[in-house]
């Protein structure tokens, strides 16, 4: 290994953008790749289900990966793994304890295990390959066993936080290990790299106490059943309500898949506990009084199929609401999913329910530290060189500029997005490079990818309708035997619609007369095929004021 | 008139929803509607613009109707009357002063200003019907000349407030007339509707005069150009700009179609004070150092062309951002625009400018009542019914459950939606019928409405994309003589495309086989069309996971 080796640090998504977390560190023959995450969908429509990350250039390098660190089990940060592994990126998977058991799960279900191999770490834990020494540092956040990683490399030590909070009092687990931080801020760290989701909030995050407070007072003066919902992965939260529940005397109901499946994997290992005592299932909740029922509810972003939103639309098999219900919905709206939620809201109220969300009531903590947490971790490690990660640009600009602020030198803050080369030596942080990022969209339950031509065919039909003209040609005189016909799909109401294609169909017809015209004289000049598309958009343009999209198509007989 | 004759009030929207206001009130021989709003699309996609209310009610009863009375002019308020005098509605048309400008620049536009009769109402007077009496109250909003309505009818005094604020120190017109509120109260009011937008406030709303203070410091500390968005018809927040401007010696250029019409509107009535001492042309700007230059730019919303999506993506042709440039969003974010508009703030910065919004700023007032506000209209008018308006459905629940806090019987607060039917007598008020809702989707320039049915095909091929299938049969002996040529639109991506379709047009000729197979035997049972869209249908589920739109189409030669 040469003395000029460098570290690189190469980020595939999450700088930029909340989501799809993915990291690459390269040293000489040495990658290891930190979180795998996915990214949900802007788009929303076209069928668009979620977006991951590029592999080439991972795959580029196979022969140097050594294994994928998960810091935590969000979906942002593990949600590409079963993308990684059938692409062929098979190395051993680093996750602490429930990650390990999220990712598994999520592996079983698709068939995955047998060509995976799932390493669960233990906080503290130190993993060692030939160039990169990890501590595993125990951090708050909004599910269990999250982690931070502090990295010994050749060229000098590197902390990644993961998301993070710091919450003094959390309901299950530890205190963020500020100790572990602080140690090695005094030996000295070359890199910080973290969190930045929180950077435009000044207030210091709550702690997750706040909730058990909140709902210690809602759950016991509920006059009729009570409904949380909350993101299925929070088994901390979830370990609040059964705690409550036991001791005020309530019943627990699970509504939702992703939920009954966490239950049983926070109970397995410990995290949420007396489950037995308290759950009851989803048939028997008529069998107690209505206000000794709490039901754990997924759905908390109006998602479509879940649990809350077919009780909001009074289309849940088993819950009916009534009035003197209360549904506590204990999670932030996600940027993009206000409407969805909001209309969730609004029909909730309308089946008779009081909702409580966090525009009313503190019935949310975030995860994710704030700004005095930023600088305190900032003025903890004492990094030489620091790059925000984990945000939006806006995100990123204010986490840099909050750096600057605790007296690091400009030109030692690095404002790095997705796909930006790092290079990293003993003395010096530059970002070198820049590769065109090309993340990969998915859609259904096969997880195919989607091209972004397609994409863009889907938006066009989708926004203008597609209209269709069918010619039959004999194919060795060339003249038209029949068509056009015109179908249309997507165009326009009903009852412009038959008058519509009445007329275009003379438009076409327009131009097959002249193409016979032509024909006839013995020098075609027209593109039949493409001046039929060009009169009808035109047409159509003229008459509706749109040009959907328009197929013509000539079959030879 | 017999004495069982009730007043009916209906609104046809904005109950239940925040937008399309459009209000019905109907006594005998007489109905006038307050409002004639639109709503922007929830669908984003799928080509729909706006919706606007469905006028049959209105229609079949069209020689009661004697006039619009538009209380401001916003487009939730305004922005379907085009429709309604397309519908033959040509009754005239009362708005505030600025309003009914607004109102004639649309009309003129869309060549309506012949065929309607718009006649602008001072604050203050009275607008006598038969049967109707109203007196125009002035209130504070986001637009200057907002009104409120108070009605003297036969059954006896309601009041319609329209979108409203209490602003001790607006920066034009004068602070809300609470004493007319008061006179009415002691007079005795029948029924108040009144807005419920910021309900979940519970602040007082602030005075727009924080704004002037906010503008002054950013002003006077700017080092490069200030951009200021803004809604285009926040006309007191751009006479502010300009006070500004002319005080701190600097130049304002204007950035958007509207911003333009909208400062010559309000320069034209005097509620927009020496303009011609500031302004300059857009081309103008490199004229002047930089930090003197402020520009008022449409796009608040990250609208699609507008002037600052254009400028965040560095495509504006007159002003490109620089290092030092600060942009100012003085406005809220919309709920459903979060991410076009976080998209646009994460460009703005990468162009290099610093970028202020709500979030981390205070750089907008809402110009809506907040709880404390609203509670002290309940106070001041002490109506014996009162029902909400003008929000979703949750904020009419916390409205009515605010009323109930004043004081009010259960009984008499009657929490309506759009549709329904509200009778009034001297000493009863309820909901008698509920007419089912049926707004009219539009689309495009030419302001074409959408059916249901058209939008769900959008939707449909949106999603998974369209397969055609065509096949040529001999007319007489019913044979397929071509086909199945099988043309796919936003499927599957390039490199799948071609082998699914060489599968697919194998899956539907079995099904011809199968077909001519039973006309050999002289007894055909299956139905060709039918079944090769099912059997392809099926295929793709099977091969990519969904089932795209299939269209089979048989032409007979």
């Amino acid at each position: 290994m040469s003395a000029q080796e460098t570290l690189k640090v190469i980020p595939l998504g999450g700088l930029g953008e909340i989501g799809m977390n993915c990291m690459i560190l390269e040293y000489a023959d040495e990658m290891i790749v930190v979180d795998c995450g996915l990214i949900f969908s802007d788009l929303d429509h076209f069928g668009v289900e979620f977006g991951i990350p590029d592999f080439n250039y991972i795959r580029d390098r196979q022969d140097k990966l050594k294994a994928f660190v998960i810091t935590h089990g969000h979906e942002d940060h593990v949600g590409a793994l079963p993308f990684a592994i059938r692409a062929g990126l098979n190395v051993p998977i680093y996750a602490s304890n429930f990650a390990s058991l999220l990712i598994q799960e999520r592996f079983r279900e698709q068939g995955l295990l047998d060509t995976s191999e799932i390493r669960p770490f233990k906080m503290g834990q130190r993993i060692e390959f030939k160039h990169f020494k990890i501590s595993t540092v125990s951090v708050n956040h909004s599910i269990v066993d999250s982690a931070a990683l502090i990295i010994d490399t050749p060229v000098g030590k590197i902390i990644h936080t993961g998301d993070f909070k710091m919450d003094p009092t959390p309901f299950i687990g530890e205190e963020i290990d500020l100790k572990a931080f602080g140690r090695a801020g005094e030996e000295g760290v070359l890199l910080l790299m973290s969190d930045s989701t929180n950077v435009e909030r000044h207030e210091h995050s709550m702690s997750e106490s706040v909730i058990y407070q909140a709902f210690e007072r809602l759950f016991a003066a509920a006059e009729g059943m009570t409904i949380v919902s909350m993101f299925a992965s929070n088994v901390g939260r979830m370990a609040q309500v059964f705690d409550l529940a036991r001791r005020l005397g309530k019943k627990v109901a699970l509504a939702g898949r992703t939920m009954d499946q966490n239950v049983r994997l926070g109970a397995q290992v410990g995290y949420v506990r007396g489950v037995e005592d308290v759950l009851i299932g989803l048939d028997q909740v008529d069998d107690y009084p209505r206000n000794r029922v709490i039901v754990l509810s997924t759905g908390s972003q109006g998602e479509y199929r879940s649990a809350l939103l077919r009780i909001s639309n009074g289309e849940h098999g088993q819950i009916k609401l009534q009035q003197g219900d209360l549904v506590v919905m204990s999670s932030k709206f996600i940027p993009g999913n206000e409407k969805a939620i909001g209309r969730m809201i609004n029909n909730l109220f309308k089946q008779g329910a009081e909702v409580l969300y966090e525009a009313v009531h503190d019935i949310h903590v975030s995860g994710h530290a704030t700004r005095p947490e930023l600088r305190r971790m900032l003025e903890l490690v004492k990094p030489r060189f620091f790059v925000p990660i984990h945000g939006e640009y806006r995100h990123l600009v204010h986490h840099s500029a909050l750096a600057r602020e605790t007296g690091m030198p400009p030109e030692n803050v690095l404002l790095a997005i997705n796909g930006d080369v790092i290079e990293l030596t003993p003395d010096s942080c530059r970002i070198t490079e820049h590769m065109e990022e090309s993340r990969i969209l998915i859609e259904g339950r096969e997880g195919n990818d989607i091209s972004k031509l397609v994409l863009k065919e889907r938006r066009q039909i989708g926004e203008t309708g597609i209209v269709f003209a069918l010619m039959v040609r004999n194919a060795e005189t060339r003249r038209i035997l029949s068509g056009p016909e015109i179908i249309t799909k997507g165009l326009a109401s009903e009852d412009t619609e038959a008058q519509l294609v009445a007329e275009a169909r003379d438009v076409a017809r327009r131009v097959i007369l002249q193409y016979e015209d032509e024909l006839r004289a013995g020098a075609v000049h027209i593109d039949l095929q493409e001046n039929v598309r060009i009169e009808l958009r035109r047409f159509f343009n003229q008459h509706i004021g749109k040009k959907p999209v328009v197929l013509p198509m000539i079959l030879d007989l």
